[in-house]
């Protein structure tokens, strides 16, 4: 079988996958990304892919799989060369689940025990102790209950939260508070004092914290996005952070990335912004998915964690 | 039976302890700190205390409970004045374990994921996306297995992270690898990514982290200080840190409280200083603590939580 290694990765990256790929499916023709030859083309059955630039997966006339290495896969369905046929997987990557759940901890931790003001405060050399509150009384919604959202709500109930979760298909989380109307999404708004989106990125959640939205939540209330940087109208954000409605953003995620110097959000100080590093996929423990799928495919087996195209994740 | 409020606290955080203890020990007459006549002296049979002052708790002829509504009880040991037959009880609060457990974990996530460099590369608008590293490859060692320490060794466990824990004396913590000896001390030094000290403060433990347990730290790793200030020699983790020898330290706890505003901690870009608030006691969740070791003297069964005074904790 002809398997194509495509993306945007670096070369050190690409060799990291390669290398453990290999091994794990021996007797494998392995194809690197370009320049692709016609009679490499006419091979290629699966396409092994981390944000492959546009129209590049046109023109495989074998091409049964595109695999993912990416948990998101906006990019990657916007593609309009994307082979409509051909299924495409994403990633569920164990180092990737740990990595969010510990960053939107850090992050709710972070809101709820004040350690941006404290920071704040260190800078200025003031000592003033925070209200210590219960982790029973600060309410964090989590917006999206996919693979990364369900584990991210699970684990910010276990550290005592009163977490809710709202997402476009009912759910069942225990522990959690599920919602899905668009009624609910708007009283779990009003209660929150910390917001954490993990929703996917789709035509019907792009733009997802406009003003209206942002409006509709908590005064005083923090978000926390870890999803995509389209999901907020970063000019309405800011609005809401200077009129005193928010009191803070962590934002991992931007329209344009990485964000450019200039950026208002660098130098605000209601604002944290990290690089795109809340989760990584990590090839050591991605190997198995990659792997697993591949083997199917050659075997006739099903195929796990596929997208469902229609709906945009 | 008279009981007698005795503390450096805030004439409100008097009043909330006492518009919370009213209610549960009706009948009982209180007295509050100071001035203490001779008459009212002659009657106290327990003391609820918070810091006293030292000799405050002498001439109190049928005192029969000091309850601290604090965990650490260094301070109150150390006052030559504390009447030598008198048991003395600490606080065990939910809310403070709770507290405690979050702000490990945030000190400890903060580390493991570089979040401290991060909000320092922020103020200089640097995208750069640090080293994703499993909490498994992180390990931790917690200074200390009592109520805290224990309770932060299991919730770092669950975590991911590779926990070891030394006390003074054995102790066995699910998930967590338990240390005794001395030797055995120096190796989990030599091992640790980030050590988190919840050691009680005794005469053996003052000075603990000085500049030859410092150098025993492994080269990079990072001090998590929630105990007490007299644990580390200021001057020395300086030294340590400006040597490069250790990479952060977070405190919550310092030699001098408030830390003096030209103290060299506030503007280290190395150290987190937090105003001695990873865990207070929450009256509402302590009250239980203090009405069960009132209503056990009054009735003649076993007090909970004593202090063993020859050991110093």
């Amino acid at each position: 079988m002809s398997l194509l290694l495509l993306g945007s990765w670096s070369a050190l990256e690409r060799d990291q996958w390669l290398s453990l790929l290999q091994p794990a499916l021996p007797g494998e023709c392995w194809i690197l990304d370009v320049p692709l030859n016609a009679a490499d083309a006419a091979e290629v059955e699966a396409a092994i892919v981390a944000n492959p630039a546009p129209g590049s997966l046109g023109n495989l006339p074998r091409l049964r799989l595109i695999q993912s290495v990416w948990a998101g896969v906006d990019k990657l369905l916007a593609d309009p060369g994307l082979p409509a046929d051909v299924p495409v997987a994403r990633m569920v990557d164990p180092a990737m689940n740990e990595a969010m759940v510990h960053t939107a901890l850090w992050a709710v931790l972070s809101l709820h025990r004040r350690f941006f003001e404290l920071a704040a405060q260190q800078a200025q050399a003031i000592w003033r102790q925070p209200e210590q509150l219960r982790a029973a009384d600060w309410q964090v919604l989590v917006l999206g209950l996919g693979e990364l959202g369900g584990r991210v709500a699970r684990s910010l109930a276990a550290q005592g939260y009163a977490v809710s979760a709202w997402s476009t298909r009912p759910a069942v989380v225990e522990g959690v508070q599920c919602f899905h109307t668009d009624a609910s999404l708007v009283q779990a708004l009003a209660r929150a004092d910390t917001v954490v989106n993990l929703l996917p990125l789709t035509v019907a959640t792009q733009g997802f914290f406009d003003a209206a939205r942002l409006a509709q939540m908590k005064h005083g209330a923090s978000l926390v996005n870890l999803a995509r940087g389209a999901h907020v109208v970063e000019a309405d954000l800011l609005q809401a952070l200077e009129a005193g409605h928010l009191r803070h953003a962590v934002l991992d995620v931007f329209a344009q990335e990485p964000l450019p110097p200039q950026h208002p959000f660098w130098q605000h100080p209601q604002i944290t912004v990290l690089p795109h590093c809340a989760a990584q996929t990590d090839p050591r423990s991605a190997l198995a998915v990659v792997v697993g799928n591949l083997r199917a495919l050659r075997e006739g087996r099903p195929l796990q964690h596929l997208v469902q195209r229609q709906r945009g994740y």
